[in-house]
């Protein structure tokens, strides 16, 4: 099997599980609180973070299927910030790859709350699974690491930054700080989770965390790019849209050829912080290699 | 010190800590999210929910001090809540404890954003908390009980019913179920959470979450009938709004005099659930005492 193709298997078990690793039994779930939540989990996300959970888990020595649960958990986590980061009172998005945005099928309400109970599930699948009766210290310090990336001072304190940044005025230095919390946070506590849930050693961990630092800003950078290149059809969302709000992103508060300049840059780092690894770290290098690559 | 002294101090003691046990360092918390999340969590609730989670830790054998952040986390879970279901897209009120809304104040996306941050917060308080560190398994218990008991089979289930109940066509049984899920899962989950992490045996774990659940049904039936008999100046907010939208309650449903008779009856089958249990109950009985006799 090659690098790719252990990427693809990773993506496809997440794919497979999502739905099963909501709360038991989720058929007690109010509808359209469930359609709501499975409509946004398997909307067709790329499951970058899970699968980054995973490779970062598999790594360091960890189990795949005592992973799994904590890799579904971060994708619910993902799911709900994209769904309330659509809404009116945020970005006021129609489309999400290439589909209508939950409150726009389902209402703003729902939209909320699907939200909401994705956040929460997030937390239960990690605190039910089966590591975190096994091993509770390392559930602990994973469920940690990741409230802290998702919460005030990481991906939610960033929207704040991102919704109070005035169009056109933010600074340069402003947009990055926005960028490190809005994604790379995230992505940052996904490669340290995945070490700490696969029993890395401290260095181990630190290497991971810096790894995930660097793909979650070069992911930012390359969507930014995207955004001011891209068409609606490889994008499956309007394109150009934070110029035309007036908010500043990489390429627009440092020009194109820095931005792709500094993509290449962090590619160069993310490597370099796999350094004391081997052949087991090659699906976190071919991770890099996609998010640089991508068409959307 | 009297029992009402014990709960007093308890309460105190909450107040005291919610803003210390935010993430440290708080102050990266980008404003307005800061303000939005202080305003609401200081805006004078009652901390039924962590007053009943510290007085069932300690009437299992806990420690304070070690139960503290799970009482200021329970407050935290709550304070969110009330900003969600407050937006316009939800029961959309201007007035809460006398005092504007938090999207009043603050703006829609911040109100969105302030909310999935206490929730987060929560969490990483709970994991990143002493008593994870000196007992994980007791943590992650306490952490998948109340995520349980918070999310889509939970309070944020019932928040979709009742936001999904067709004005006035409410069966008096799903208006039970919606009440059940709003209000009692997350006061039995306190009262529960509280014996776990106290080290209660099996026995009591059950017999407080069984008090618990009363206890959150007495709750929101007085409230009940509090909205249909109170006036702004007692509650602080408008009244008879639920009657208004066209929305059950238990009043409303079964009638007043039915109302106050199953209020009566659920306070005995809360004070019959802690039968086992001495003088070291008695905060939680007080409890009962306090949530019957409320006047707001």
């Amino acid at each position: 099997m090659t690098v790719a193709e252990t990427i693809t298997r990773l993506r496809e078990l997440v794919e497979g599980n999502l739905i099963a690793t909501l709360a038991p039994p989720a058929s007690r779930f109010p509808s359209p609180l469930r359609e709501a939540m499975e409509y946004s989990l398997m909307a067709g996300g790329k499951r970058v973070r899970p699968v980054l959970l995973l490779s970062a888990g598999l790594a360091t020595g960890g189990e795949e299927s005592l992973l799994l649960p904590f890799a579904c958990a971060v994708e619910y986590i993902h799911t709900y910030s994209l769904i309330h980061d659509d809404l009116p009172a945020m970005d006021d998005d129609d489309f999400r790859r290439g589909k209508p945005t939950s409150h726009k099928v389902f209402g703003e309400g729902t939209a909320i709350l699907a939200g909401d109970a994705l956040l929460t599930e997030a937390f239960r699948a990690m605190a039910q699974s089966p590591l975190a009766q096994a091993d509770p210290g390392r559930a602990v310090r994973a469920i940690a690491d990741l409230a802290q990336a998702a919460g005030a001072g990481g991906m939610v304190g960033g929207q704040q930054m991102d919704l109070s940044a005035a169009p056109g005025n933010s600074t340069a230095s402003q947009v990055d700080e926005i960028e490190l919390r809005k994604t790379a946070a995230l992505l940052a506590s996904c490669a340290r989770t995945g070490a700490i849930l696969g029993g890395g050693s401290p260095g181990q961990v630190g290497a991971l965390g810096e790894y995930g630092t660097r793909l979650g800003l070069l992911f930012q950078v390359t969507d930014d790019i995207l955004d001011e290149t891209g068409s609606f059809e490889e994008m499956g969302k309007g394109t150009a849209k934070d110029r035309a709000r007036g908010k500043w992103t990489y390429p627009v508060a440092h020009g194109m050829p820095a931005a792709i300049e500094r993509a290449s840059e962090l590619g160069r780092e993310a490597l370099a912080a796999l350094s004391a690894f081997g052949a087991e770290a090659d699906p976190l290098r071919e991770l890099v290699r996609m998010v640089q690559n991508r068409r959307k």
